[in-house]
């Protein structure tokens, strides 16, 4: 297998070193961004190929998986009977247990064991909020509209189509192949006109009708709705959580006695209004998402936990890695941090816990990653990024985020709100520091922009170091800086402005914390796991289950009487009523089918095990039942009065079946003895 | 006191007896609606003389309280650095953890107990959905505009207040007196046009400007947006969950293998876009709802499991007590089902049920009643309606809504969709139905609307009896009757559409199912549950608690080192790394504050208990800690081993603080004597 690939790794790698040599003799950033397309586009090869070599039966048949999924209401179109509208699904009674399972295992895991703050905030976003974080301007695709009919596609998607089409036909040379082939290696880097150019160049028609196209238009993803009844305040659904952390630093800091560290967390639904969503539950417009915000001094990015997860061996695929054609490799996270693969403890414990929680809720240890971006993928303001990623039937999916965000958050909302959101220090002795400062003249400011001059030096006061530095700079190249607040333009210029260093002894600190973010899409972790434990019964094709880990399966245990005969109810009633005090999940299934047929049922919905109620209960003291576990498919026999008790333990993963077999007698008749 | 009502009751009596008349002697339905309101108005007067009459000690220090909420993050107005959107609000760590706590018993109480199919559905809703349901054209409110700010009012409360302002006025005769509070009394029945008369008459302006207003007009309280790209589906944010159980009816019914009864239920939030938001969290433009539709054979509406409730004592303030001017009276559920105060045992067991939940959850028992809708108050389909009430500083308050709705919702959505919303059951035997059918003149139909007759002939042939029976007396009345689908409007005359009865035996019965629907306003319930159990210190105004029952306190446990010694490290970790294996929700509080200042912020918040860590602790082997009651504020000691099981029995309440102190020597000494 590393002899087919080993070509491709080659690639890969040449193309690297080609980005990292532009780079370093400081080459026009249209050419190395170029480069770093072209090496992206020989990765996503190299991992093609990779996902193609990989032995057979670790491929799930999505077919015969989303066929159950839909068949026993998982989830499903929502809003089916009229119609159906694309990316919004329903869970149903199965796929919504197994969600709240998960987010109660993200709360302990997180929340409970992290001590970190939850909090709950509205969906409703008003404009200027986003407009701060970027997603007014920034969130958004190009889409192309057929001209009659109206009907929208993804400008990106639709041109790649149309080439790859072209690039099959006969009369396609070889020249025009790679030609094509570099267009769409490229299609992340074009601009408006340069996309609206290709689609004129390649004559691209709308695939449904044949109808001409409109020119391609950036379409903001944010569903945009309109709060209070004036029609004068602009909101949006929230495209992400995260932002009314941000907004709440203050009061979660003085809730936490002004202290950092400290973390908030949010669990909630966000909203993309994607153009023309697909693939199922990994890309859909209403979403559910956990979020953490982990504030800390940047000066004290040491993780005092971090010794606890030191001794993961964790798959790693570092950017260096991923320039080089190399493959992910497994890796102590203490030397990941140690050799600086991974920035910091803060970070490395963030992805140490992430990693234990994807698999406590049923992911497949060799099915799970953690990517990082490469320096072209991240935003500029972020110091290191990891995405936990998951093997699917869709390649290798992101399933978490977990970036260091350094201040930029906070300094964005700080200097469009003009309210500090910074922590202060105590500091042991008196301290001096560099200072550096706006340093406006006010009557310039004042003769150029009369009374909005008020709101540049508001403006100029709460700007944050790196802020001003950067200005600086610009000041010193250009002469002119220009900035945006309360909806107004400011440019100043040399004469305005001037920046002052100076050195001041401090007693209290200021410090704008630095920002680790874990941000989790709960739905795409939810169809991994799907993926990840669906299985089929070996011999029997029509016979598939789940093998959802006891704490999160959406329910912990069937309670199956043989047949319809009166005498089980009394027994049902019994067993019911002690799994409800000791809130265990069940489900009765009483249907006359038989105890196979009803076990096979059981099974495929992931019921962690199953009772079964015969005529040996009823009729011999002290009265006793069946207990079956899903994936071994064994069976135990034990008192009835103890079944509610072994359940609630193996629920809460305080015993193993292993355990439970070794202590109850083996059971091995009923599903072919009938008796009745 | 009740010599003080009396006339107030002898003014409702009558007028309820006037409505009654008029109702009986088929009066026209203006003048029975006028009385009612009129009956409203005199109810509403009787009551607030009756809280204006309740004894001081009922009532709770608002400001006091609400500064606490705010003070300690329980909840506080969202986008505040923005500068706060009216009518949202973030929820903090306590408020939040409340909140789910309150989920938590919820679905304990009802989805585990009830064996209720959880289902978690969009919020995103497109627009065929809620224009079947009725809420594009008929959920709205009246508006007027500031002429010149374009500053929004409600127009019914803005005429209210100015009538009221005006009848203070000296110069105000009795007569005009009489003639406003006419008026006021019928605010809820006028129309778009007499409500425009009346802003005229009483030259009504803009109370911030003195500007004009512009006429009402009708303002959609849904927020609406457009999903997808094209511009073309606009959709709106759902305003209630209920709309995603009955869509999902056929699925469900499917999972529960096709037999009735069975309950849907749904958590998550809906939203209202109120004109002018105010009363705090009791009136809110985002809100968490937790709906149940339990589905019944209409023919079989009585609850096995009844007699679990019908021993509950409960205020019930009935229909009949309400226009006779009687106050609410205790009442055993199993009389009010058997008296027929209540129209059936499914609908008692509901109110039984909701009743064991909201005081589960805090509420006080004399601060609960269930109000029976009115005649007029219900929708024409309902046919019984009970509010769960609270009684709180702004009076008593809606918190949860249970109605009988028949079989309104399905039969709508089959009408609107074509698909038959229906239940099947087999017969034991076949039995002789009476059908009733509309008997469509196909060519008559098809000569009137060409090719549109399709639509008409599918709508004509799903309808359900109760419709075809009311459009048959329309066309025996007026020879025509029109109905609206896919958004044709179509008007059949007798010509085109006969109803014809037949007999037919069935072997399978095809049922419409009734649908009993608790609602539950998560928000309202929270705010009651912090009105019911805040209290002030005796002698000591400046400290305050909240007496959260244990299962919804936001954290069970406090642990508090007595001081910042180094010693005291050790055992915070011990026991937090128990409580966490327990999980027990704990907050470490160790800031400098004396260990009273500390009890005192750790009792602010609700905290069920707390654990002092004292030098006994370090010193004495076996080592023990003091575990203190927050309501009492007794204190026992205990080893530190016992700790963390001793509150995880209290906290799911398996265990008493009574049992525990008449188990653990009692402690007296740590407040006072700080040993350090």
């Amino acid at each position: 297998m590393e002899e087919l690939l080993a070509p491709f790794r080659q690639a890969v790698r040449e193309q690297g070193d080609l980005v990292r040599e532009l780079r370093e003799k400081g080459a026009p950033e249209q050419e190395v961004s170029k480069a770093a397309a072209e090496l992206k586009s020989r990765k996503k090869t190299l991992e093609a190929k990779e996902l193609a070599l990989q032995p057979k039966e670790d491929t799930v048949d999505r077919v015969k998986m989303e066929d159950t999924l839909k068949r026993r209401f998982f989830y499903d179109q929502a809003f089916a009977i009229y119609g159906g509208v694309s990316g919004l699904y329903d869970f149903g009674p199965v796929g919504c247990a197994l969600k709240n399972n998960i987010l109660q295992v993200w709360r302990q895991h997180f929340i409970q064991e992290e001590q970190i703050l939850e909090i709950d905030c509205t969906m409703l976003t008003p404009e200027p909020v986003l407009k701060t974080s970027g997603h007014v301007d920034k969130f958004a695709d190009y889409m192309v509209k057929d001209a009659k009919t109206g009907e929208c596609y993804r400008a990106d998607h639709l041109l790649k189509a149309h080439l790859k089409k072209l690039m099959c036909e006969e009369k396609c040379s070889v020249g025009q192949v790679n030609e094509l082939e570099d267009v769409i290696t490229q299609m992340d880097n074009y601009a408006q006109q340069e996309l609206a150019d290709l689609f004129v160049k390649y004559n691209v028609k709308s695939p449904a009708t044949g109808n001409d196209l409109t020119p391609p238009v950036s379409f903001n993803l944010m569903f945009q709705t309109s709060i209070g009844p004036g029609g004068n305040m602009p909101g949006y659904l929230r495209p992400e959580t995260a932002q009314g952390m941000f907004l709440n630093f203050k009061r979660l800091l003085e809730f936490n006695q002004g202290k950092l560290p400290f973390a908030a967390a949010q669990i909630g639904n966000s909203f993309r209004n994607e153009i023309s969503p697909r693939s199922g539950l990994i890309r859909v417009r209403e979403f559910t998402m956990a979020e953490i915000e982990h504030f800390v001094d940047p000066n004290e990015k040491v993780h005092p936990k971090f010794s606890n997860v030191a001794d993961l061996e964790i798959m790693l695929f570092s950017s260096k890695a991923q320039t080089s054609g190399q493959s992910a490799q497994m890796m102590r996270l203490g030397d990941a941090v140690e050799q600086g693969v991974i920035n910091n403890s803060v970070l490395g414990y963030f992805i140490g816990r992430i990693y234990l929680y994807l698999i406590k809720v049923g992911l497949s240890k060799d099915k799970v990653r953690f990517r990082q971006h490469m320096e072209n993928e991240m935003a500029h303001y972020a110091c290191d990024c990891w995405d936990a990623e998951s093997k699917t039937s869709y390649g290798w999916i992101e399933i978490v985020g977990c970036a260091d965000r350094s201040c930029y958050d906070l300094s964005c909302h700080s200097r469009a709100t003009k309210v500090p959101l910074v922590a202060e220090k105590m500091l042991k002795e008196p301290k001096t520091v560099n200072v550096i400062q706006f340093e406006p003249n006010k009557s310039a400011i004042g003769m150029a922009y009369k009374k909005d001059a008020k709101l540049a030096l508001e403006y100029l006061a709460v700007c944050d170091d790196c802020y001003i530095s950067d200005q600086e700079k610009l000041l010193s190249e250009k002469g002119e800086f220009s900035f945006e607040t309360d909806g107004k333009t400011f440019k100043l210029t040399k004469d305005m402005v001037s920046v002052k260093r100076f050195q001041k002894t401090l007693h209290v600190e200021e410090i704008i914390p630095n920002v680790i973010e874990p941000s989790f899409g709960i739905g795409r972790i939810m169809y991994s796991i799907y993926e990840h434990s669906f299985h089929i019964r070996e011999g029997d094709e029509q016979r598939t289950y789940f093998s959802f880990p006891t704490i999160v399966a959406p329910y912990k245990c069937s309670i199956l009487p043989l047949s319809q005969n009166q005498n089980f109810v009394p027994f049902i009633h019994q067993l019911a009523e002690a799994m409800t005090r000791n809130g265990v999940s069940y489900k009765v299934d009483d249907s006359s089918g038989s105890i196979g047929r009803r076990y096979a049922r059981s099974d495929e919905i992931g019921v962690a095990f199953g009772i079964t109620i015969d005529f040996d209960t009823v009729n011999k003291t002290p009265h006793t039942a069946t207990l079956r576990d899903r994936d071994s498919m064994r069976q135990i026999r034990a008192e009835i009065t103890e079944l509610p008790d072994i359940i609630q333990h193996l629920a809460s993963d305080t015993l193993k079946w292993a355990e439970v077999e070794s202590k109850y007698p083996v059971f091995e008749g009923q599903e072919s003895s009938k008796k009745e």
